[in-house]
């Protein structure tokens, strides 16, 4: 065994240590922490993230990769091992290239930013939030000039996300469905809708605790390597791969969104705990690309939760656990889970409009990075395709361009990974279904396990080995296309809403 | 202002950083972390620890605090950079006499001890443990002979928990109290037991919790600088002062412990909370003095807790959060939650035989470390005790000499502070009662408030800048006594039982 090997896995196990802090304190601080806890957090935090800058831009390691790729090295090293020295080089060659006192810059400019987003979401008025938001692009295209000086702007922001995703593809698969999906959602908006009278009721909290509980159990969360606790939004989050968690937010006014973020959180949570885990929390462990883990997730809560045959082995349990149900027939509850609103807020929208939600943004920030469109025209650009995409027009920012936080910590070009995943799953469906015969019966007869063993042959175990364009290739064999997630859309909708 | 204060202030910012992430990561593992979680929590916690040895063992820190005891210096520190170079200086130098290779086999003897005791508690077989109990034994010695070579060594465990508190004080009051408890304890088990039988039933943990929340809102807990969760032995965990966490352990079958549970561990937060603020989390904020801190969580829990006043402002309320009560009266309540009886289990006992479980725990630790009884005896020793102060034997070892963790882990000389702070408490009652009058019209009339005003003057804001002796000199004027005490629980218990 190689000495230098030795001291790269003592470096990324202390690596990982830090990670483990700074996961657990921003855990802490979502979930429970009260008030007077911030300033030690944050102070925690920052010493503990300055620790882990320096370690993973350190000459040693530096240079500790750099031999490891020579090929006297580089020969004796197995797959995990050459993934890994491949991706730390890369990570840290980006990274220390950015100047310490522009990362101290940055992170000041988002602590300022995220605060101003609350307050100026809190008063609904985009003018506070404004002047950060242009400081939050400024320092984004500062930091982009020393990471990916030889790439176009948005194309690193995507890359950043999903590793290896371009805005040719983005654009081209995006227009795809967007001109599938107008039409097809002027048509159901058009068509007659469920009777959703039933729904408008007060709900038990500790009921919907106990159906997440049931949710999670017969997805196939593992208990003994995660946990869960409640938060204002819901979250996943992994300290290392044996230690997964999900957060969600529980309402009396909404059983329904509970019980969907549950599943939603719980295909985040199982893709991490599937992983190999021979990988553990090395960077091979894992998986960082965000649209494919979002495929996870929304194949979970879409394309498997959204399916009545999903419910009918347990839907008399959730009803045992929360009597508000039991007036309440498996054809109601599955109308009510399908029901298509035009609605402002991208979060609680349903599984068609959401992705125009999303594809607003993507052009949004298209509009800031590419076309230079100033942001005190955002909210007008904003409204502007609410309207043409959904025929509603927001009455206010918070319900407008304020609703989301990812551009107030400077997470432009994430908002496309949520649709690159729904997408994704259309593909993986048809995939799937290849294999495994359709699956409404697998689903009706309680199989779901054999669905889910699938997922992690094809993708959870793999974890961050496979860069999403090659996890298409090896799952479908082609390209990324919407086709797919635009036929199960019609064919759905079609069934629901008698088009 | 001095450059070396200020190097000394950074010092302490660090040292506060470390303890926040490693109160955090134990307040994890003992609250909801999954089992996949603990090897990567152990070894981020053996990483932070091994940080903070080094930091507070530096030769930077001894010399700086040094050059800060100079009379140039010194005079220029305010009482509260006094009192903190004093006792981080004090502190350093013992820690610094202990090799790092004893310092290390010391932790590693007690990872093995705290997993034998579980296992051998599980089993109930105290040979399990008996080794690692020797060993831990040893090493508490070698580590005494490094860092308390002028003092005799339990008098020295005593100090490490309550400073400046010896074993001839100890042994005075003790016995004091051992000698006017035994023959009032034997008195009230003859006397005429209240009838429980409206106790036995299934209560409700949602309603536990909801009571719980009630109870901390009552005494004065501050949720914006504190907040609670679950965990299997109720503890209380300050990450600052400003953070200061509380646990519990909710039960189907009784619903009163974790009420008093409640109230004891809301006792130490309260403590935490109102230190005065200018002592932020140097060695002067917070309370190290552990026979001090449980005065305050026993006042709440016993004298203000078990007292029926306390309840008449807030019983209805309890009733109302927790239906199983409704048929219970406030005279039927107060007689159970005083309700002396005979039982094996410390943590579970009353106010008035928790005393005597206190004394035996002190009085084996003795024979320990003064009298040499070897620890193969140690069963038999600690369960003739039983049947002596009791009247009772315990059937195996889990309900006898295993029933505690704290010598797994090496906390010899922990225990006694359990029954200092009650002893504490007799006196304290009557300095307030002289300076407030009697509590119980007070406590009637719901002006608890005033009583905490009181405490928080005498004794929390003070935080650790006075010693025990120093706080009992203050507020009572006079040393270590448990007359006040005897005389509370004989009026008390003579009422209860027309003995």
């Amino acid at each position: 065994m190689s000495a230098k090997l030795d001291r790269l896995k003592e470096i990324d196990a202390q690596l990982t240590k830090f990670s483990t802090i700074s996961e657990l304190l921003y855990w802490d601080m979502r979930t429970i922490m009260p008030d007077g806890g911030f300033d030690a957090h944050s102070d925690a935090m920052d010493y503990i993230e300055t620790e882990s800058f320096r370690l993973s831009t350190s000459d040693e390691l530096y240079k500790l990769l750099q031999d490891l790729s020579e090929p006297g090295e580089w020969d004796q090293l197995d797959d995990m091992w050459k993934f890994n020295v491949k991706t730390m080089r890369e990570e840290q060659e980006r990274r220390r290239r950015i100047p310490e006192e522009v990362f101290r810059r940055a992170v000041a400019i988002s602590t300022a930013s995220e605060r101003a987003w609350e307050e100026a979401k809190e008063a609904s008025d985009f003018s506070i939030f404004a002047p950060h938001l242009e400081k939050q692009i400024e320092i984004t295209k500062e930091i982009k000039s020393y990471t990916h000086p030889d790439m176009e702007i948005y194309d690193s922001l995507l890359d950043d996300y999903e590793k290896g995703m371009d805005s040719a593809t983005v654009d081209r698969i995006f227009s795809e469905l967007r001109d599938g999906l107008i039409p097809l959602v002027h048509e159901i908006l058009a068509a007659k809708q469920p009777d959703d009278s039933k729904f408008n009721r007060k709900y038990d909290i500790e009921a919907e605790k106990k159906v997440q509980k049931l949710l999670l159990t017969y997805i196939g969360f593992d208990w003994s390597r995660g946990t869960t606790a409640e938060s204002e939004h819901p979250f996943t989050l992994d300290l290392v791969p044996t230690d997964v968690r999900v957060t969600n937010h529980f309402r009396e006014d909404n059983a329904i969104d509970p019980m969907f973020s549950a599943i939603h959180e719980g295909g985040h949570a199982i893709f991490e705990q599937n992983v190999d885990p021979r990988y553990g929390a090395t960077p091979a462990g894992g998986c960082d690309y965000l649209g494919i883990h979002e495929s996870q997730s929304r194949f979970l809560e879409n394309i498997l939760g959204r399916n009545i045959n999903f419910w009918k082995p347990i839907y008399a349990d959730v009803q045992k656990l929360q009597p508000e149900f039991a007036d309440v027939s498996l054809e109601e509850f599955a109308a009510e889970i399908n029901h298509v609103r035009a609605s402002m807020i991208r979060t609680a929208a349903d599984e068609v409009t959401y992705c125009l939600h999303v594809i607003l943004r993507y052009e949004v920030e298209k509009a800031i990075f590419r076309e230079g469109v100033p942001v005190s025209e955002l909210p007008a650009l904003w409204n502007r395709k609410m309207e043409e995409y959904l025929g509603i027009v927001p009455a206010n920012d918070a319900e407008g361009i304020l609703q989301d936080m990812h551009w107030s910590d400077g997470s432009f070009g994430y908002f496309p990974t949520y649709l690159l995943g729904s997408i994704y799953d259309g593909m993986f469906l048809e995939a799937m279904e290849a294999d495994l015969g359709p699956i409404d019966p697998i689903l009706a007869e309680g199989r779901i396990g054999e669905i889910r063993a699938w997922l992690t042959d094809k993708i959870h175990r793999h974890g961050n080995t496979r860069r999403p364009k090659e996890v298409l290739a090896a799952v479908c064999g082609r390209e990324a296309t919407a086709e797919p997630l635009l036929r199960y859309f019609r064919k759905k909708y079609s069934e629901y809403y008698h088009l």
